[in-house]
């Protein structure tokens, strides 16, 4: 299949959606970027990369962060990790309490901001501070993305620090709940530092591989988690990756993905590529309308579904 | 794959599960079911079957049934049929009256209670009459199931119309919101009456056999709904399919699946196979304890998953 | 205390409220009553009475039927009633089934819509049927209000069944939970008699001083209920007797009171007087606009106050 | 009225109930009170005063200091802090974030603790300070006892900043809608402060006597608040003063009161006397059990009550 024809085209087809949305406005930095980029890049098992667009231009990752941090806890807790967080779609807008009160402090999948709260909190307690935890997400990341220059962003780490007072809510129910170790600044900072990390379409979709091939880099064969973890990692992020629309997304676009307030995407196809898509522009629930589009006519175009 | 030989295996594993749980027991006529039944049958493309256990009994398929509305009111009204009722997971037990509410009476998808009882007032609409209604959704079970034997239980009925005052108060919200066209005792009718049609594993493994090939039958070649509409009928199921527990179906088994109170689950396997079980003691969720197990042992035994 | 010269002001300080709020709308035949009618009674222990502008004009007391049932069950039932109501504020709109489901089928208090349908079920329990209740409902209220004409319109009550969706989906949630003995239609539409019932403000201020007198009515003697019941009524009108704006009623005017969507209001200064105001539109809470705004003059005016 | 020997007569009535319910154990420190303290004092408008049992034991107030910083904050704001905190029933467990998320961060009434804490943060901004809103507090609380050695429990306020998580998150969730001033962290500790004031049922029921007198210290003469202002106090404390025991306890005891988990419980009779009471095992609802127990003697006994 000619993947650069098919992005070429996208890339033509999204225009009319250009400029609809919203950016995110909740931290003044992130409002200011500009609504009219978009990128998009495949990545094939070879390591081959088809792009379009602004697929150099780093952005922040924000939420697709929480799938690297599962990872990582899931890695180190095993099924353990899941006393902690379930793993069951949120039918609530995703910054909820209210949900988090009624099931007593135990955020409902890892990737609500509760739960990807918690799971940071595991990985401060895992690794023993949250400057350890910081540093080995990051390593991780860089690893996984196969280039060391990744970076957070402290800029937008300290502005989400001066507004996030609702994930502080969040942190402190949980640990009224006794479901939290750790002090809730520091865990709510270390969570910001991650969500702060900057990458391009291309650094991101190279990242996700070892999530369309069951847990391990299909380039240079590093095993970073078990076969069922993968495709469990796949799973919530099916049922899961997308706050309130994540069933709209599994309708409309039919692959494991995970989207973030920055305006990227991630989504991959089993076995074969993983994808990442990004337009700062976001729709109702949050989520990159623009990208969210485009993933849909990849998919119609190419055929690929799970379903 | 010698799928006899794994479903021996499944049926020799699956004892220790027998007799935990509790079979429904909110209607006499379910609850007289005897708990220590299990039958599980697998049904190929070509229309080979792979049975063990009690493939021949037939059941209440209940909420299964769900699927086959869902599938007629697709057809019937297309895109349309989303101004009725969503797709996203509900985030809450099966029956709770207060998402709908705080929706203003348009159900969060077509599984739930509310979205399936919806989707019969569409099909009343569409059909005319109550009575035209389920003539047509049993022609087709019986249709795809290629069984014109397939009946409606009319005690099972009749004996949720004695009990069914949570679904009548279903009923009620959405037409106080004005989202069902018909008179609320008459549709609720029509939803139990399909509700109450039995089936065994062999027929209903074979009935679904269309959604695994994207909406046409692959041994008549009939072509029920288009492939993308069968594509988003299993996304649905993945995402909702099982109630309160769809994220941990999805994050266990790997498969769209739909389950019903009556102990019966199917689930299929993209252009592969279709599969039915069926063993009547509930989980805490509402869905066959070693029907689950069974399907989970399925998966891991043959790898087959869509992640 | 010139009771009739302060009418009188209130009369005229009220004009700059009239035509704001409006009048209610869920049924055709309250939609159609003109919004710019207002009148106000006070009747004395001795029966004097102190009137000003409407208070002839017979209007839909709807709400304000409450209280009279639940006088009526507290006599049959004694304390075994709050078995099936409670008596705390609900703190939610007037109509919410959420409390309803959280509580598992009990009503918060007996004048949310859930309680005095609730009520109403209890009466038909104790009288036998609901034609015997519609009977003796009515029957008490003429006793009270000394006037054999008091009637309900059954126009009024035939159009809230075509329209009473919610109520019926409230009642059905209560039979689900066990926790109403009869038809869920006979139920409904028994209360919808009684919220039919038509009267004036002399009538209606008249027909409560058995409230303001401790169960005693003071002009005939009669003993409807006992000192401590006549209380407590006053008690949950007080915390309960305005939906979600009861706590805004107490803190204005400072009196038990009941209101209902026909735009009557009813209070009571104990060992004093009893109070009716009457006017179409409605604030945003549901009660009277200028109704609300009249007693809190009054009370301003004459100084008195419970608190 | 022979009070001395009405009281007598409540402490020995009392025993049976003596031993009852469980003292509030989420702090360690007041874990440790013994349960098996009872003590009441009724004050008269001429300073009189009548006791019963351990009536000179200090005890922590808790949420009875709400109603003393409700006071100095309407004092100070007046009609304006309505935009901060409303004055309805809250209808829901006292620490619940659920409605406080569904109303936007403004929580329902001054006595909830999210009311309260947002009530302190006013005093804040009003004072200037955190040290100076704590010091204006406690110059208040001793004027109102007449009484200049009324301390606050630095032990008990740390221990509660140690184990106060939802009292945290509860500020932060108000912070992020906007509707908290100052510092979280120094809102909530000086929170805790004025809640850890220490009185016995001698001072307490003396400096709640401004408020039987609408708002004048019948005593000293000194105004605190206008009569208007008082009443409706009295108003918030009778629908709002215990918790989602309100309405019970307005339909037990009829009078305005407060209740806090130390266990104690102060009331009043308008135009007549001021009385506290306190014993420390709670009932469900949070309340003193003997204390509301008591007090329902109290105005069986005596008549009063405000209906």
């Amino acid at each position: 299949m000619d993947y650069q024809a098919i992005l070429n085209e996208i890339a033509e087809e999204i225009k009319p959606y250009m400029g609809r949305g919203k950016v995110a406005d909740y931290i003044p930095i992130l409002a200011e970027v500009d609504p009219m980029q978009f990128g998009m890049t495949v990545t094939m098992f070879d390591g081959t990369q088809y792009s379009v667009g602004d697929a150099e231009t780093p952005f922040s990752i924000q939420s697709i962060s929480k799938v690297f941090t599962f990872t990582l806890a899931l890695d180190a807790y095993g099924y353990e990790l899941y006393r902690r967080v379930g793993r069951e779609p949120s039918g609530n807008p995703f910054n909820s309490l209210v949900q988090l009160e009624y099931e007593k402090g135990v955020p409902r999948n890892p990737f609500i901001n509760a739960g990807a709260i918690n799971v940071t909190d595991a990985l401060i307690s895992h690794y023993g501070s949250p400057a350890k935890a910081s540093k080995e997400i990051l390593a991780f990341i860089r690893e996984i993305a196969d280039n060391p220059a990744v970076e957070s962003d402290k800029e937008v780490a300290e502005s989400e620090m001066q507004h996030g007072f609702r994930n502080r809510a969040l942190a402190n129910l949980m640990k009224s709940f006794g479901n939290l170790d750790n002090d809730v600044i520091e865990v709510v900072h270390t969570y910001f530092e991650h969500c702060a990390i900057v990458m391009s379409t291309r650094t991101l979709s190279r990242a996700m591989l070892y999530l369309a091939n069951h847990g391990i880099d299909p380039i240079t064969a590093k095993k970073f988690i078990t076969p069922q973890q993968a495709k469990r990692i796949n799973a919530v992020m099916l049922t899961c990756g997308h706050y309130d629309a994540s069933g709209d997304f599994a309708f409309q676009v039919g692959l494991p993905g995970k989207s973030g307030v920055g305006g990227g995407i991630v989504a991959v196809i089993p076995k074969k590529m993983a994808i990442c898509v990004w337009s700062p522009a976001l729709n109702e629930q949050g989520n990159s309308l623009s990208g969210t589009k485009a993933l849909e006519l990849f998919t119609t175009k190419t055929g690929y579904s799970i379903f």
